[in-house]
């Protein structure tokens, strides 16, 4: 038995950048991963610019509320200044660049202007209310590391610095493969002792969820040919080979057998509820992770285990799971394994879905995260306990 | 002035669902609306199955652990049981169908079994390891609502289910136009005055990420007949309209004069940092958003205020947004606004970005979430404050 976290430090030791750079339009980058830094090529904003519409002035030209200033151009935003003429003002607009010998912005509900001029009534500090250039991001500045997966901000950042494509490693190719003589495909009738594959549905919308690009090979009856044949192809198009089912201690189980055979294979009892028995090895030099075959320690041990290794090939920095305290409503006992309850949010804390079963995945559907109980600790209704809402692991 | 509060409110009162259903395949789905119930039809699982490798028995036919047991057949997971004949056992697996009149399945760790009987050595109490039929889900039972948003893990269950496609709500369609004519797009040369459109790339990726379909109108010029033609277009083209800038005071904002003249326009200010000027209306019909033009405003009100009418537009229910108690690791005076804190996340708290002008996308980046100030409250370092990630808002 090895714990979740020797789990994991063994997959991202035995883990590498599977993927290569490409470039891509920043319109299509969210979710992609960089491939190299983003470097500022420009000062934002370029040029000291204006907070407010208003006037810009020298903040020494100004001689009180009772003195007009003449106006000497007018700036909007996106036209260019000329330099400021002494003893004038202009009038300028929000985002506009700030005349070359002004010093100050009045915003334009402290002044009383007319075509010819401008009387300013209130007038801030010196320097007031002028964005300077450079204020955002210095020519030269880092702003996004190799590594670092885009959210539409960081699209929005890299337009800001003039970006129209970025580098990023092209989509890790997962094949996903699930096992079994039981299994029948949705929109087919189930037949006596036969159920209906989820984990094929839940393994390809969560992999894709992640950006990964899925090579779905539907499923292995429980043949050691039919398995062979899948697996070599399953190595031949992918950079990760991820299955479910077939490699517990079952007589019935030739995943592992193909897969020994084909590259290497480690059978692993992690301590973890859902998801005890996973496998970890490689197909002709493919990396391969062997999830179990309940449908709920199918989608925990993706979540929990699998999701931090396919990251790695990725090239995606790993930023790690910050749970969040919050109160239990529910007691439970203290157990040898890590525990993974499928828990749901309200005001006072969080609860548990009644049916922990890994047979139960409409526990998955009904919660908004898991709980994570520690091996031998005990959990005494109103403690602070770790959640994980479901979202931190998009 | 009216309060963010009171702003969602007055925006989803006017809000209806604006998409029809349509059939997808459930491979697609996630992401997707939900446009009906999903009821099930079948037991999950469809009959009691062995939750172990083991032997299946009737408990009453034991006799203690030196008295084997025949064999009688060997059930493997997707094949037909037969009735189990009295005082034998049969061979099964996890998964597997327990045969009628069996009650007990004894895991296989705890049996020594043979090609033509099994002794057990150790017997679990009357029915263990057998999980019954409709345990995860009940023929009949309502197992997802029409407004539910999909998942990986609901297209998951509904696959266990016998779906293969799903009746979801077409994606709404987000006409998407940045105004102003200081904005020219990244990969050409900016000159003078000019800087890079930053929102219009913002407002695509986070929509798009938000699952709508986005129709980029690029970007508007500062001209009544440009202005005009583009929101006609996007009237024909879109569910809604929603627009970056030129709905504030100033003399050069074009876009509420036209959209008052093409339908009807309100001018909010709304007490929110960053984001104070806001727009609700319609051109012809179509619903127009108008948000603020500053980077982080566009970003932040797109969240805070945008986000809840798109998804009532899409008919995804809101499930609310629900703040994590975080410790501050700063000060804060209050303000007469609700404030929008760009913060970074670490063991101790949350941490402000030195920088929370409105012009500052950069703190967007290197945020991972907000902290909401209520208006007139201080904070003071080691408050629990309100903590959105932004994980939240996906």
């Amino acid at each position: 038995m090895i714990s979740v976290k020797e789990a994991i430090e063994t997959l991202l030791e035995g883990s590498q950048r599977l993927v290569e750079p490409e470039s891509v339009e920043l319109m299509t980058a969210t979710g992609r991963t960089l491939a190299t830094d983003l470097v500022s090529p420009i000062h934002v904003p370029p040029a000291d610019n204006s907070a407010m519409d208003g006037y810009a002035l020298r903040f020494a030209d100004w001689r009180g509320a009772e003195v007009e200033l003449s106006l000497s151009q007018r700036i909007t935003a996106g036209s260019v200044p000329s330099k400021l003429e002494p003893g004038t003002a202009a009038r300028i607009f929000t985002g506009a660049e700030v005349p070359q010998g002004a010093d100050t912005v009045v915003m334009q509900e402290n002044c009383e202007g007319s075509d010819s001029g401008v009387r300013i009534l209130k007038m801030p500090a010196e320097g007031a209310n002028i964005r300077p250039r450079g204020q955002d991001v210095k020519k030269g500045q880092t702003v996004m590391r190799a590594g670092q997966r885009l959210r539409p901000q960081e699209v929005g950042l890299a337009a800001s610095l003039g970006f129209a494509k970025v580098s990023v490693y092209r989509r890790l190719k997962v094949a996903v493969l699930s096992t079994g003589d039981e299994l029948v495909d949705p929109g087919t009738e189930a037949g006596p002792g036969q159920i209906y594959n989820s984990n094929r549905y839940t393994m390809n919308a969560q992999l894709a969820a992640w950006g990964f690009e899925v090579v779905d090979l539907g499923v292995a009856r429980d043949d050691i040919e039919e398995v062979k044949a899948l697996m070599l192809e399953a190595a031949g198009q992918a950079d990760v080979i991820v299955t479910s089912g077939g490699v517990s201690v079952g007589e019935e189980d030739h995943v592992k057998a193909v897969v020994a055979s084909l590259g290497a294979i480690g059978l692993w009892r992690i301590a973890v509820k859902p998801g005890k028995p996973f496998a970890f090895g490689h197909v002709g030099g493919t990396p391969f992770l062997g999830l179990p075959g309940n449908p709920v320690s199918v989608f925990t041990t993706l979540l929990v285990i699998a999701r931090s290794y396919l990251f790695a090939c990725q090239g995606t920095e790993d930023r790690g799971l910050h749970a969040v305290p919050r109160k239990a409503l529910f007691s439970k006992k203290k157990t040898w394994r890590e525990d993974y309850i499928r828990v749901r949010s309200t005001d006072q804390g969080v609860e548990p879905y009644p049916n922990q079963s890994s047979g139960a995945l409409f526990s998955t559907s009904w919660a908004d995260g898991l709980v994570r109980q520690a091996n031998d600790a005990e959990i005494c209704e109103g403690d602070l306990v770790d959640y994980l809402p479901f979202a931190i692991f998009s």
